[in-house]
């Protein structure tokens, strides 16, 4: 592909970020890129954009030779997947905005990228407006990269944010995030974790050269998050943020999860409110680094696919170099983790997974420990998910080494459980 | 040059970046850089590195063939300058950490590149580690970019943070920050804003396409700021920070300057603490974003310079896109600024030039006033950097437009001034 030239683009989807994207581009004609075709679903729509412009044939882009570039911003996981397929295969390049897609057909899109040389762009999949793969591909060597921790759900931390500051249960706050746009009509996908983990799984192998499933993931949501964590943990000077987390061990090997976390005012991740998202890189020689920006809507997710079609310009490519130019990380489970548990009935709560209680508060109606859990356990279980147990982990939660058997005894004896 | 094959580089400086460089290179394997010849003033230094790589003679790097970059870190701006133009018309790829040598020779730097069409990269020469200029580049269309403001000088910024939360003086605090080497023993290029108007020389052309020379902007330090001023803007609910700013106006031109300002802590520069740097960049689709890391020091400086050189591998080159591909911007001063200016005596404070007053706090010793002036009247003026004046502007100080005459008369008969 001639990419130096102009870029002319074939557009799959026209919903919120396909709109967006088209006026975008009118308005940034440097870029020297034309939308020269659309495809769409339901043609009976009306659209703000040329009629000539819409087709319902997929053909119509992938075999027109003309179109040296496929945009895709598209809900249907499996639509999007054959389209990024065809379009690689039929020598275009591709920008995607799909992280589902991206998420779960990782391995076989690593595989279409050998094959085809091509390149394959998808910053929006991630923080949307916020460059974090491009810069996690440019900027952090492998084994200089300690930890990048971020909260990379802008629904989930709308609604944190209004538990937190203005008190709502989590029902009220989900309710006003959907009022405003900030969640889906169905929030499952966001409120409980997967969209996190999906973008997680795409992150980790910019970051690590981790290639995982996201349901390999060790991954919650907010949905048991209760008033009353909140205010426990504005008590202990923290907030409750949905953390998405991957950090070097000394062995070498990368603890990685999504799960609610107390951060405090420190952190810069606590600057991130409503339907923010931040993430902080922490390397060897640049230390600690902060990105920020809106992670959703269809501006600011337009803006990085623009950023990508901008870099087709000099044939950029994700080389993947913590993949395929070093010996790629493996995660591992071998850790503990520190923990905040509130429950409704300590029946819930399989006491003797427990490594050591450090704090036991008890009360009508809720209670709730801070207690040392073996990660392996949690990964291995569902009783913190379930039953209105809320599992919350402390801000540095994870704990490599302790003499288990001295600490457990004597911490479970000191917490007369 | 053939610069998807290996990097051989040609290393001018081995001071605390160049040494950091070195050895960072070294942990970096997948870069396929190695530096193979270094040039040093000082041959009597004890290096660690092999004494083979070194040399006396820049012509031993410069006429090398074999050498296909330059990284140049050294400190005599005029070296610099000469070997950064030697080494792109010897047809080298050239990667610079000089902000002042780039600053002040912009214009014929952007000539020998146009000239030579070869890769000349300096993203360590502004905000060290944050790559704030290769997003600007990439990311924000000049059309959209509303406003860029940052704290791009991080040995102030400690200042302001130990005068701020410390309640140190201001000597006392530039003390300590010499003592911690984050200032250095003549700090006048740091304390009095030369440092952060050179940077902000360099952001202006990424940021608008605006070439202008560091000392036709308006600036000023922070060597007037007093103990007293941080009281009254914490009462305020402000910090104060050294903050370069730059607008687009309702006209489409560009207020820019570096000044001391009030911060809010809604402002992410507010979590801009001691020696870091920060940076909000405003668009019409990214929105609002945030970039906050290490602005000095060996190693954030290194990373910089790596993730340039890692450029290179894809023969990345600054576009100016700003400045090429569209009509560039112009700098502006037809604009009211908003100002606190505290002082000893008024006598020193021209009355007459004072285009609406706010406030009048008088104390013996120190009074301040909040007062609305002319930016045009500053650009031409001294006595706000003279005579113990300490003036500092308000967090959003531009007013486009004020109905002077009627203000003026009622608001200095108000003031009785």
């Amino acid at each position: 592909m001639a990419i130096n030239t102009s870029l002319r683009i074939g557009l799959f989807g026209f919903g919120v970020v396909g709109e967006g994207l088209y006026k975008a581009l009118q308005q940034t004609p440097t870029l020297q890129a034309t939308i020269v075709k659309i495809c769409i679903k339901n043609k009976e729509k009306k659209r703000n954009a040329p009629a000539d412009l819409f087709t319902l044939e997929k053909d119509d882009i992938l075999n027109d030779t003309s179109i040296n570039v496929v945009v895709e911003v598209i809900d249907d996981t499996a639509a999007a997947f054959t389209i990024v397929k065809t379009a690689l295969l039929n020598g275009k390049a591709v920008v995607s905005a799909s992280k589902k897609m991206i998420a779960e057909n990782l391995p076989e899109l690593l595989q279409l990228q050998l094959q085809t040389q091509l390149p394959f762009l998808y910053e929006a999949s991630a923080c949307a407006s916020i460059p974090v793969i491009r810069n996690l591909e440019e900027y952090f060597d492998n084994d200089l990269l300690h930890s990048i921790k971020g909260i990379i759900n802008g629904s989930t931390n709308f609604i944190l944010t209004k538990m937190f500051e203005e008190k709502l249960s989590f029902t009220d706050a989900l309710l006003l995030a959907q009022q405003l746009g900030f969640a889906e009509s169905n929030p499952t996908l966001d409120v409980e974790g997967f969209d996190a983990a999906n973008k997680w799984s795409i992150l980790l192998a910019h970051a690590y050269g981790i290639v995982i499933h996201p349901n390999k993931l060790l991954f919650n949501g907010i949905q048991n998050i209760q008033s009353a964590d909140a205010l426990v943990a504005k008590d202990k000077g923290y907030e409750i943020k949905l953390v998405a987390s991957a950090k070097k061990l000394s062995n070498g090997k990368v603890a990685a999860y999504v799960l609610p976390q107390f951060v405090s005012s420190q952190n810069p991740l606590s600057f991130v409110r409503n339907e923010y998202n931040g993430a902080v890189i922490e390397s060897s020689f640049a230390d600690k680094q902060f990105f920020y920006g809106k992670g959703a809507g269809s501006f600011p997710t337009a803006s990085a696919v623009l950023s990508d079609i901008g870099a087709l310009r000099y044939s950029y490519r994700y080389e993947y170099k913590k993949l395929y130019h070093q010996t790629p990380h493996t995660l591992d489970n071998n850790f503990y983790v520190r923990t905040y548990i509130s429950f409704e009935n300590l029946q819930h709560i399989p006491k003797e997974k427990l490594e050591w209680v450090e704090e036991w508060h008890s009360a009508e109606g809720r209670s709730y420990i801070v207690a040392v859990l073996h990660v392996k356990h949690l990964a291995e279980s569902n009783w913190w998910r379930e039953k209105n147990v809320s599992l919350i982990l402390h801000e540095d939660a994870i704990i490599e080494n302790i003499d288990i058997v001295t600490v457990k005894k004597k911490s479970l004896e000191l917490a007369g459980l």
